[in-house]
């Protein structure tokens, strides 16, 4: 098979991109394990993504799509009231890439890296009918928040609006053009989900990153701390964006809150706690399960847009 | 598509398999992120392996596919003078798999995990076109054994004869079926190579795995440790079970030193040093690359068997 790279020549262009100073770091890539100054307690995560099930070639830039996975390792270590310290990343490739597209899906990890404050200290490369890429995160945090702390009377927060994401995916999928700002953040945030590194969530009762829906990780929060999760759709309807979500959601005859909901991909986290910051949609209430969902919410697959049936 | 499984009950299934109650692990699966105690300086590697690629499913099964990405991710903290002590796993999955399917896979980690002593603690699963495993291992090690530290005039030594898997690999391709407990161990070590937990090789100079081919990390051995390895074919032609490696070799009109120098997927350790245990192959010399190779050994693809051309 043709090969547009050599696996020498990827792994010096890897080294040189993931290149850091950073005294944590005692050995990086070239080794087989990588030594890294570690706290006593530490978090690890993992993500995969899978091309034409995660994200399209055609639909994103191999910097995106370093940019989106990355930070679907840094969003679960941040859900956990952490700080992302390493990443490491293995990538399948089909061998028809070019080096620099391999160093640009290198050059959108190491961007949303840095964002994080984390460095990329190892993988591995393999070939594969597709295009796949996993990662896994390490990080600390002095008190990790879980998903199971969540008390009666809570308020739920959200970092930001979610749906944009799933927005996009619509205008993609419809192949519908809409020339509008609206438009094209759905487009970015669907490429490369944005994550709020700023929100401070530190005194979350429970926490949780809104991965594959607002209702999939509001139930799994909702059950870990045997609680119920009351959106109040009313809250909701005057988030920042909300209206910008919603008009785009008419142009489409598409209803606000199924992107809202159920739409997935979005690099926001879910809190539970008094007096957050972020935006407030709820409140925690005894029983199980989510309540107050009174718009009609078509069942999420979960499969994401590649293959469900 | 129809699934043989629904994602909720693998994720149930893989958090009995993969249960434990070691205090290090103080948040397992089910969270954004397991919560581990971690040593101040930590070992950190990833290793992938593709259906078609590096295994295929009418030739392996599952526990052995399990198995063999789990030995090859620790095999690489081990070859570091470190012990693994967690794991994740992120796995692509057709949906053709049954629950049974899926729960071998895991139970093959987790067998090699426990023989490591390290724990599977998260992942991830996603849909694919093809199966895809993904593993990361996290350890450490009181005094990290690098690459670099090779000295003129040290000992090579390996834990085992690589070149079984190879042999294995042989036999399936070329669909040749000889009734020997040597190619049983052939075919054996293709499917799940054996890693030797018990070599003590802690006061190495140097070491790696040889993982894609003796050939290759000697070289890159050699590099780190601006030294040259001078392999010595008599001494390896008195390592134990050189013998019946070179009788399987002879039945398929092979060089053994082709398996040997070239196969690829054995995880056996490279080390250099004094009076070490394992087997001697050679030494140390000043200058660069490999040396002492009279056999004529073909180029190794980079590939593995899939999809090399």
């Amino acid at each position: 098979m043709a090969m547009g790279f050599v696996e020498g020549e990827v792994i010096s262009a890897l080294q040189k991109i993931f290149a850091t100073d950073d005294s944590r770091v005692v050995v990086g890539i070239g080794d087989d394990a990588a030594i890294l100054e570690t706290s006593t307690q530490s978090l690890i995560t993992s993500d995969m993504a899978v091309e034409d099930v995660h994200f399209k070639l055609e639909w994103s830039s191999p910097f995106d799509i370093g940019r989106k996975i990355t930070a679907a390792n840094v969003a679960d270590i941040l859900s956990m009231g952490g700080r992302c310290d390493f990443l490491t990343a293995s990538v399948a490739l089909t061998g028809n890439e070019t080096l620099q597209w391999i160093e640009n899906l290198a050059r959108g990890m190491k961007h949303e890296a840095d964002l994080a404050g984390a460095h990329i200290v190892g993988g591995d490369i393999a070939r594969g009918a597709h295009v796949v890429i996993s990662m896994t995160a390490l990080g600390h945090a002095s008190t990790p928040i879980l998903r199971s702390g969540s008390r009666v009377g809570d308020g739920i927060f959200i970092s930001s609006l979610p749906g944009w994401s799933a927005a996009g995916l619509e205008l993609l999928t419809r192949q519908v053009a809409i020339n509008s700002p609206h438009a094209e953040k759905a487009l970015s945030e669907f490429s490369a989900p944005s994550l709020d590194y700023a929100i401070d969530f530190s005194r979350a009762t429970a926490m949780s990153d809104v991965s594959d829906s607002l209702l999939i990780q509001g139930s799994q929060l909702a059950e870990a701390s045997k609680v119920s999760l009351h959106f109040d759709e009313a809250l909701i309807a005057k988030a920042p964006e909300f209206a910008e979500l919603s008009a785009l959601a008419d142009k489409l005859n598409t209803d606000v809150f199924q992107w809202i909901y159920a739409g997935g991909e979005d690099h926001v986290l879910l809190a539970t706690g008094s007096d957050l910051p972020g935006i407030k949609i709820g409140t925690v209430e005894s029983g199980s399960g989510i309540s107050g969902v009174k718009s009609k919410v078509a069942p999420v697959s979960w499969s994401h847009f590649g293959t469900s049936k």
